[in-house]
This record gives structure tokens, C-alpha cells and sequence, in this order.
């Protein structure tokens, strides 16, 4: 199968033009097919705080009432997006910037305020948690020779839009293209990767599969906060992904190649 | 050649939630393949006025300084153009929400100022007159059955994004795609039509030819601002655009059926 590269960036990198502007170079010039998923970043609280709309937040979580609603659509798929797609365009990398929305190519459900899936009864508002992302759309737009940009709103089957976690939806964009690609998932951060000393930036990993995942949490020598992202890289290569990698997104290239980062492997 | 309506909707439809609803609604039952161009509104200069961002106005037209253009993106291509497509969702017509900058979808250039483009020397700053239309990339997504919603936001060669008339991409996209398809162009403005006495909404002109133009203007029976319009529509006809029709957003389907509005033929 042909490969596919799925490379989610931060808000931390989004945030930063000169950061932002060299990684979007490098991923202009990635051979094939390529997908990017942004996060947010601090844009929509900005806008927001400038409006006077106060953000609620609960455990570090925005609350997406509907007025945040109406922001981040302005930024994450309107600001944020286009700049993106516009600046790909500049490094001759043809892009198209869609949200989920568009063309139902990501359904979610609002997330359930004391349901089941509820954390904790939360009620966090207009939030989606993902559940099909449409491949024949994706696949089409792909074998056109387009990059393709994913916002975090998604949309419901009733049209309701949502904001969405990027993690999440690079994580099922992912899983479901596993299925027509070769596909490698790429979670880039403010980090080289996933370190032995959570201090020492030049103790990462180069190479994680489960045997030695195991021996390393056994060894209580994983940072905690990692713990949910490396489930979730293994759950993605259970789901067919072939190969999830973290590191710093100035360093995409050698991410690929393998001698930057950490790759997760089965 | 299958049919294909390409419909402009006016900042006057889009600040009215009612008529943008029915309008919606009415676009969504609309059978075969159709396009929606949608303007801006009022929300972009809303937005500028509670930021504090002074919109300087020439001769009634916006001049789009970087802040301004920051802002129309955001209004354009997130807020407004992705509520459009979730409604449209909500209303089971899959919609795609695009600007020009996505799949380098419509290319313009920066309108020239001091240049024999130019307008009486007035620079607009980032706005765009419209070059070219990606017919191969909007008949892909026809051809997957889904409406293409386009947001007044274009990008030049070099990828920088330019604000760009709503009317100009309605009729670029009609005249270049009339090459694969038998295209109607529809404006939907607040008038019933073109009318033989502005204030009398039931005078309404059924249909215009060069023939019945060139009477009505000797006559002048045509009011003065609507000329550029219907020069206009002329223009698409000899560019292969099989009619024009101007008429009110919430009679759309009269539009179509020749019932209502004026339709402007060769």
C-alpha cells in the first residue's frame, strides 16, 4: 500500500510564526501523501478575552459554550486553516483546509454530560468525540496530489458543529486511512520525544514496542503524562496503523527517516 | 451537458438568520448539482468595531489592511461559511465549504493600485480580482454529490490570501465551468428581479435578451445601478453561461422554475 503520512502539530507550534512558518516549509516538501491536523492554540482565547467573552475552563479544559463555539469555528477552521493552506500554496504544496463539517468528513457526538462516556459529569458544551471519519472523500481529495488540513471542529449527524481534540481526530483519521494506506501517524511537540529523564532532552527513546513499553513502565521510567499518549499510539497500531512517531515538528524530516524522535512500533 | 446551478447569496441574506434558514432549506432540495458563493454581511465589520480595528471605507468599498484581512478570513471562511455547511448538513445536503486558497480552488491577483487596472489610483490593499478556477477540482467534488459552498477569500499565485467580491467568483466559476456543464447563475439579492419602476417590487421583468436590453435602455426603463449587473450577465452568457437569473433568496425554486424573478438570456 501507498504510504501516508498523518502529522498532528500543537498549539505550542502554532502559536509561534517563525516555528509554524519553517514547519509548515519542511512539510511542504515531504514526498507523497500527506495529511495535517492543528490544534487550536492560543489565538481563540486571545479573541475571546478581547471580546470580553470569558472562558470557563474545567481541569485545564476550555468549556465550549456557544459563544466559544463561535470563536474557535472563526479561528481553529477560518483563521488558523487558511493561513496554513495559504502558506503550503507559497511553498507550491497544494492544500485544501477542511473541517469536519465539510463534507461530513469527520462525525462526532456531542460528548455526554452524565452519560457513561461523561468524565466526571462534566458538561463540557459543544465538545465532539469523534466517531467515523469519511475515507472515500479523504482518498479522493489525496490521489488528487493534495495535502490535506484538518481543523478540530467536527460536526454531528445533525449538523451540530463541535470542537474536537486534534489528537484525536489525527489518532481516527489515522486508524480509518490504515485501511487504504500505509499509513504513519505523526504527534509532533515541544518535546525531541519520549524521554528517559523528562529533564535531559537528549535521553529520547529512539525506539518503543510493547515488550520494551512493558519493561519500561515496570521500571517507572516513563513520565506519567506520556502514559495516555503511548496507549493510544499502541491502540492506533493495533487499529492498522503502521508506525506512530513523536517528536519536534522543526525536525519532520528526520522524524521520518527515523533519527530524531521516538517511533512506537508493533 | 448535465445542469449545474451556481447561486450567489448577499451579505443581506447571510445578517438574516430567518431568511438564511429557509434559504438553506430551499438549497438543499434543490435537485442535481449546485454551487453556493456567499458574501460577507455585517458580522466582519462587527467583529473590526468591538476589536477596535477602524474599517476605512473608499467610495463604499472596504480597504482591506492586514487586520482587516485577518478578519475577513476568520468571518468569511470560518465563521460564516462553515455555519452554511453544517446547516446545509443538518438539512441532508453534504456540502463541501471551500475558499480559494483550498486546492488552489480560485487564483486572483492583488488589484493593482496606481496601475492601469486600478481604480482611479486607490489601493484596496488585499483584494483580489479573480484569475482562474479550478474546474477539475469543483467538478471532482460535484461529481461525489456535494454542493460546494465558496467564501469570498481568494489567494494569488504566491499564496497570499485576498478578499475577494462575491459576485466576481459567482460569475469566474459559472463561466469556466459552463465548459462541463449546462450552468445557471443565479444572484439572489433583496429585489424580486430587475424591475421597470425601483420602488414597485410587482413590476418585475420576466426575461431580458440583448434585444429587449438594449429598448429597455434606450427607454431608460433600467435603473442605473443595475446595469453593471446585467452587462455583466451578458458577459457570462458569451462565455458560454446558459442563463442568468436575479431574484430573491427565499423564492428560489421560482427562480429555477421561471415563476419568479428575471432571467436573462441570449
Amino acid at each position: 500500500m501507498e504510504k501516508l503520512y498523518v502529522i498532528k502539530i500543537g498549539g505550542n507550534i502554532i502559536d509561534d510564526e517563525t516555528i509554524l512558518s519553517s514547519f509548515l516549509q519542511s512539510f511542504a516538501s515531504i514526498n507523497g501523501k500527506k495529511i495535517l491536523v492543528h490544534g487550536g492554540g492560543k489565538l481563540a482565547t486571545k479573541l475571546a478575552n478581547a471580546l470580553g467573552i470569558e472562558q470557563q475552563m474545567i481541569d485545564g479544559r476550555r468549556i465550549t459554550d456557544a459563544e466559544t463555539l463561535k470563536i474557535v469555528t472563526m479561528v481553529y477552521a477560518g483563521s488558523i486553516n487558511k493561513n496554513i493552506v495559504a502558506k503550503l500554496q507559497s511553498h507550491q504544496c497544494n492544500a485544501i483546509g477542511l473541517s469536519g463539517a465539510d463534507g461530513n468528513c469527520i462525525i462526532s457526538h456531542k460528548r455526554g454530560a452524565n452519560s457513561l462516556l461523561g468524565v466526571e459529569g462534566i458538561d463540557y458544551g459543544f465538545v465532539g468525540d469523534v466517531d467515523t471519519v469519511n475515507t472515500a472523500l479523504l482518498k479522493s481529495l489525496l490521489d488528487q496530489n493534495m495535502a490535506v488540513v484538518l481543523a478540530p471542529i467536527t460536526v454531528d449527524k445533525n449538523g451540530q458543529l463541535l470542537n474536537t481534540n486534534a489528537d484525536t481526530i489525527a489518532q481516527e483519521t489515522a486508524k480509518a486511512l490504515s485501511h487504504l494506506y500505509n499509513v504513519e501517524l505523526i504527534y509532533s511537540f515541544e518535546k525531541a520525544g519520549v524521554l528517559l529523564d523528562v529533564n535531559d532532552e537528549s535521553s529520547v527513546i529512539n525506539t518503543i514496542d510493547p515488550r520494551s513499553y512493558q519493561q519500561l513502565k515496570e521500571e517507572k521510567k516513563i513520565f506519567e503524562g506520556m502514559i495516555p499518549k503511548l496507549d493510544n499510539a499502541f491502540a492506533a497500531l493495533q487499529s492498522g496503523v503502521s508506525k506512530v512517531i513523536i517528536g519536534k515538528a522543526e525536525e519532520i524530516h528526520q522524524l521520518i527517516s527515523g533519527t530524531s524522535g521516538t517511533s512506537i512500533i508493533q
